[in-house]
């Protein structure tokens, strides 16, 4: 009999779906700050984030099924056993997450973070023009589902789309150029807004550079809700300071939560939400990783391999 | 000769779209502020906001093309002489207008002027759960140029769109559903978000009353892109501070501008932008207006009747 640890705050019809998923097997409901390492080192299957610490390379696990699209503390070396499957919940955060990220472009393409900080004065002042997203170029860095999300929302206010991936691929309705990641410098002159939407990985650490900065137009806006660790806070300290660019707004930072004698809360032109785009913020987040979890807790009963299958060299859905 | 006098910062090509729309009739380029009582009372047509106490119903006006949508300082009796015709710039602030709307109710929803407090404070804080316009209900108030933009915007984000008007008409494909302004009670406590887009007329003073904010949704949000006049400052202070409704977001008060001790600067859940979602902010208005503008000029040089024409009894566009 299989112990599956549930560390999500599954309500009973929650609890009904996945449980119908695999029948006959005991189902621990916990959550992760609860959850103690024996309970982590007991379970054959977990879904959610267990303390990475907690694992240790455990014999016993066979499905991890992470409630993040992010895996970054689960790929490290020592962490998962040999014979444990990765799996995260992409495909559940596009919709939460994109329109964070389409919030936070338009607060800053409409100056409403300085009028807020106006409002705080009691100052009625006048901040000037404002640009339009209908004649606006977005780079959106990092094109799965929750870029694709974003897409269509920029696209639908008219802006051009230019899409950065990984990998060759047709471009969907709501995109109007890809070009792959290697030719990143070739698009960001051309951006309005670039918005990245990258996970941390080897390969994405800082890569959103001071020189990358110095490349995009001064009037360009950057959104980040992928992983802070894209760009190095002093970085983006540089780039904003010295305004490379005009104004960044972003869901994560490096690290995280951000310490508070970082010299990133002060900056005017920079808007910081405290990584809350994704998470269960939107009731169908959650609805989305159960759905998720169901169906890759059916497919280990009957022996088939799970879906959304994490590769360790990529930190990204295989 | 018509003396034409341009409040507007009509650029090069604006002067000659202008100038070919009326052939030799004297151009006076002036602003609001610059413009003397005697060049106000000269002129036979006026583009733009001349102050309104010196036109003193001068009779040589014979078309005041405003720049503005809302004619509320020009219809009141004794501002203009009988044979002036009013026309407005209907038209030409839909998208500017709506966009700051739509920015602003993105905002609202999503909880980003919170995070902003947070921020001044270095405050890593969660705001909890957040909500989605694709399971909204919007109520826009007054479904002309701009709210009907604003619609198209949150419905393409997947909200259930009401249209509230004077007259009955077949909606556009961007509303689910029009109430008559009578029936506005109907519809209010179905709203997730209530949008207001009226004009300044004797008809919209206070329509918002205390309770109408008791009708609608404890969880709901309201913008005012419109006139402040719509509700009373002292409405607006009770309905958020006894959180009546969750938030609202206001580009107009009465008055405006808005007091420095007035105790709406202070309210955690009100946004306030100082009346900057229409006038040139955005590139586009100016063309648009200028585009009004030449075409009245030539239908008034034809003899024939311009367009956009004011109906002092609503403050309307005819």
């Amino acid at each position: 009999m299989k112990k599956i640890l549930v560390l999500i705050p599954a309500e009973e019809p929650h609890k009904k779906k996945l449980e119908a998923a695999a029948p006959g097997c005991e189902f621990i409901y916990s959550s992760t700050q609860d959850a103690t390492p024996e309970m982590v080192q007991e379970a054959n299957v977990i879904i959610g984030l267990p303390k990475a610490a907690d694992i240790q390379a455990s014999g016993n696990l066979e499905l991890l099924q992470l409630s993040s699209a992010g895996a970054d503390s689960y790929i490290k070396p020592g962490v998962l056993g040999e014979k444990t499957i990765l799996t995260n919940a992409t495909g559940a955060y596009g919709k939460a997450v994109a329109e964070h990220a389409f919030a936070l472009t338009m607060m800053l393409i409409k100056k409403l973070y300085l009028y807020r900080d106006e409002q705080k004065k009691r100052s009625w002042t006048d901040h000037g023009t404002v640009t339009s997203l209908s004649n606006a170029t977005v780079v959106v860095v990092g094109l799965g589902d929750i870029g694709t999300t974003y897409a269509r929302l920029v696209k639908a206010m008219g802006a051009t789309v230019i899409g950065v991936k990984r990998r060759a691929s047709i471009p969907p309705s709501c995109v109007d150029e890809i070009v792959l990641t290697e030719d990143l410098d070739q698009v960001l002159p051309r951006a309005d807004i670039v918005m990245s939407v990258l996970p941390g990985t080897a390969e994405t650490t800082h890569l959103f550079t001071l020189e990358r900065f110095k490349m995009m137009k001064d009037s360009a806006y950057f959104v980040n809700v992928g992983r802070g660790s894209v760009v190095a806070s002093d970085v983006l300290y540089q780039a904003l300071s010295e305004h490379l660019i005009t104004a960044a707004g972003v869901d994560v930072t490096d690290p995280e939560p951000l310490p508070a004698d970082s010299p990133l809360w002060a900056l005017d032109n920079l808007v910081i939400t405290p990584h809350v785009s994704g998470w269960y913020h939107l009731r169908e987040t959650l609805e989305g990783i159960v759905d998720i979890a169901a169906g890759n807790l059916a497919r280990l009963m009957a022996g088939e391999e799970p879906e959304n299958i994490v590769d360790f060299a990529t930190g990204y859905k295989k």
